[in-house]
C-alpha cells in the first residue's frame, strides 16, 4: 500500500480509515469517503475487482457507474496491510464472508476503532458484529462503531440525498466519523446505541421480506402498510429485551431504515420474499438471485435468539416457518393476518 | 324509504344503519355494511347517481366496478328520510361538503349513534367532525364514533383484505359497529381515541402530500423512508398536544394509515404532491384532479390548529409554505432537509 495518506493540509489530525467489503453498501461507503478524504483504504477480496478498479476506476460487480479517483484510493488485497494502515476499519462485507475476510488477519485489531456497517449476524452464532469483535478480538465497547440508514446504496451512487446513522457509545467518536461521511449528498445522524442499532438494521431485513412475500402473495398497499406497521412495534418489543435502553423506536435509523426496506425495489430482501409469495421455492428464489439477501440467514439467527429471550414476535415466526420449515406461504399469511392490529 | 329493512330472522336486534356520502370511501363503506346486513340506507346526493344505483346497481363515478344488490340498498336523495330511518349515521362526504349535506336537515341527530369516516376537517372552524357534532348538534361524546384506515376505498372494491379502526369512547359500542364492518377482506380493530385517531386522519394527508412533493422533485426512497419517519414523529408530537392521552403512536391506525397513504400510488395526497413537486403550481394541480385532495385544506385546518396551541411542525409548515405561500418547493425542501434527522 502506499504512503501517499492523508498528505493534505489539513489531513494530520484525520484518522487513517479502511473499508473492508465490496460490495454495493461497501462501495458506497468507500465513494463517500473518497468526497471528503485524501486517501482511502479499501481491502477488496478479488485480485480482479483490484485490477479492474485500477485500470477502470470502477467496481466491476456493484455500483458500477460510480467513478473513483484512483489517486484517493489504497486497494489492496492483504487484510493484514489495510488494517495496519488504518485507524478505523469499517467491515462492510456480506455477514456470512466476514469471518472468511478475517481468516488471514495477524496484525491485532484491539487498538483500532472497528466499525460495522454489516447487517446481518455472524452466522454460526447468531451474534451481532460488533459483540462478535468485542468477544473474539478483545475490542473494548467504546472503540466499536456502526454505520447505519436508512441507505439503499444504488441511492448513494446517485448522489441522492440519504441519511446515515453513526452510533458509538462516545459522542466525539461518532462525530469525528460522522465528519467523514457528511457531504452533499449525505446527512449523518449521531445515536449512542450500538446494540439496538446493530440488531434493528439486522430484522428489518426480515420484514423486508415479510412485505416481499405479502406482495407476492397478491395482499394490497392497505395489508403491507398494517403489516409494516405491526412490524416496527415487534421490533421495538424485540429491542426492549435485547438491549434495553432508552429509545425512540421512529427515529429513522430504526423505523425509517424498516421502511427504505420494506417498500424500496431496490431491497434484495424484498424481493426475494416477493419471489416466495409469487410460488417460487425457497432453493429456487436463492438460485436467482446473484447473492444470498442478508434477510435469509438475519430470519434463522434472530428467530434463536428471540427463543431464548422467549419474545413472541408473530412476522417473524411466519417468515421463519415459510424459509425454513417449507410451511406454505399462503396459508400462513392467512393465519398471521388474525394475529395483527 | 322502503320498510324493508332489517327483516331476517336475527336482524331484529341489529341497529338501521345510514350511510351519508357517495365518494369512494361511503362506496366502500357502504359495500361492506351490504355484506353483512339485510338493508342500509344510503344519501347520495345526486338523483342522477340514485337514479343510476337503482337501475344499474353500480354507483357511476367511484368504485363502479362494485356491483351492488338493489335488495338490501334504501337509497335517497332526502338527508331527513335517511336520519330518520337510521339508529347509526356515518358521515363520509369529503369535508367541504359535509356542512352543505347537513343544510336541510331538519330531524334532530342527538339520540343517534354519529360515526365520521370523513378525513378532514370542517374548513370554516377548523375542527375535526366529531368536534363539530358534539359542538353544534349537541352530540354527546359517548355516542359520536370513527371509522379510520389504513384503508385505501379501491382495495375495498377488489376485496384485498384491509384493516378498519373503530373508534368509540364505549367499547360496547365500537363492537356493535365493528361487528357490521367485518367481513371476508375486513378486519376491525376498537380504539377508544376519538378525538386522536380524527386528528391522526387528517394530518396524515398532509404529509402524504410532502411524500408526493419529495417524490416530484426527485428525492428518493432513501429520503422518503427518512421523511415519514421524521413525520410520524410529527404527529405523535402534535396528537400528546392536542389529546393527551396514552396511546401507541405505531398503531395502525396512526403509523398504518400514514404509511398506505404515503407509499400508495392510490392517494390522491400523495399525487397531489407530486405534481406540486414535478413543476405545476396549486392551481393547475388542483385544476387536474377531479376533487380537490383533503389534504389540501387539511394542510391549512391543521396550521392553524398547531399555530394556536404553538406546536413546531417542521414538515407540516413546509408544506403549507409552498401550497398556501407560494414558496419554491425546491427551495422550501432543502431547507427542510436540514430540520430532519
Amino acid at each position: 500500500m502506499a504512503d501517499n495518506s492523508n498528505k493534505g493540509e489539513d489531513s494530520k489530525s484525520l484518522p487513517r480509515v479502511g473499508v473492508v467489503g465490496s460490495g454495493s453498501f461497501g462501495t458506497a461507503i468507500t465513494k463517500i469517503l473518497c468526497e471528503n478524504m485524501k486517501s482511502v483504504n479499501w481491502w477488496v477480496r478479488s485480485p480482479y475487482v483490484k485490477g479492474y478498479l485500477q485500470k477502470e476506476q470502477r467496481n466491476p460487480n456493484y455500483l458500477s457507474s460510480v467513478e473513483f479517483d484512483i489517486n484517493i484510493l489504497n486497494t489492496t488485497n492483504d487484510i493484514n496491510e489495510l488494517v495496519e494502515n488504518s485507524d478505523i476499519i469499517i467491515f462492510v462485507t456480506p455477514s456470512i464472508y466476514l469471518l472468511d475476510s478475517l481468516s488471514e488477519l495477524k496484525v491485532p485489531l484491539k487498538g483500532k476503532t472497528v466499525v460495522t456497517a454489516i447487517k446481518g449476524l455472524i452466522p454460526q452464532e447468531s451474534k451481532i458484529i460488533g459483540e462478535y469483535f468485542h468477544d473474539t478480538h478483545a475490542i473494548p465497547y467504546e472503540d466499536i462503531g456502526v454505520i447505519a440508514g436508512p441507505c439503499h446504496a444504488e441511492e448513494i451512487a446517485l448522489e441522492r440525498l440519504s441519511y446515515l446513522t453513526v452510533a458509538f457509545q462516545n459522542e466525539e467518536k461518532a462525530e469525528i466519523l460522522a465528519n467523514l461521511l457528511r457531504c452533499d449528498f449525505v446527512n449523518v445522524t449521531l445515536s449512542n446505541d450500538i446494540i439496538g442499532t446493530e440488531h434493528a438494521a439486522v430484522l428489518k431485513n426480515v420484514y423486508a421480506i415479510s412485505a416481499g412475500m405479502a406482495h407476492g402473495l397478491g395482499y394490497g398497499d392497505n395489508f403491507i402498510a398494517l403489516l409494516l406497521s405491526n412490524a416496527i412495534r415487534e421490533m421495538e418489543k424485540y429491542l426492549k429485551i435485547v438491549s434495553p435502553i432508552e429509545r425512540d423506536i421512529n427515529d429513522s435509523v430504526y423505523l425509517g431504515d424498516l421502511l427504505v426496506t420494506g417498500y424500496s425495489y431496490f431491497s434484495r430482501n424484498r424481493m426475494f420474499g416477493n419471489m416466495i409469495g409469487k410460488g417460487y421455492t425457497v432453493k429456487s428464489a436463492l438460485m436467482e438471485m446473484n447473492q444470498v439477501p442478508e434477510g435469509y440467514y438475519a430470519t434463522n439467527g434472530i428467530f434463536k435468539i428471540a427463543s431464548e429471550y422467549d419474545i413472541d414476535l408473530p412476522i417473524l415466526k411466519t417468515v421463519h416457518k415459510i424459509i425454513y420449515k417449507e410451511k406454505s406461504a399462503p396459508k400462513s399469511f392467512k393465519k398471521l393476518t388474525k394475529k395483527l392490529s
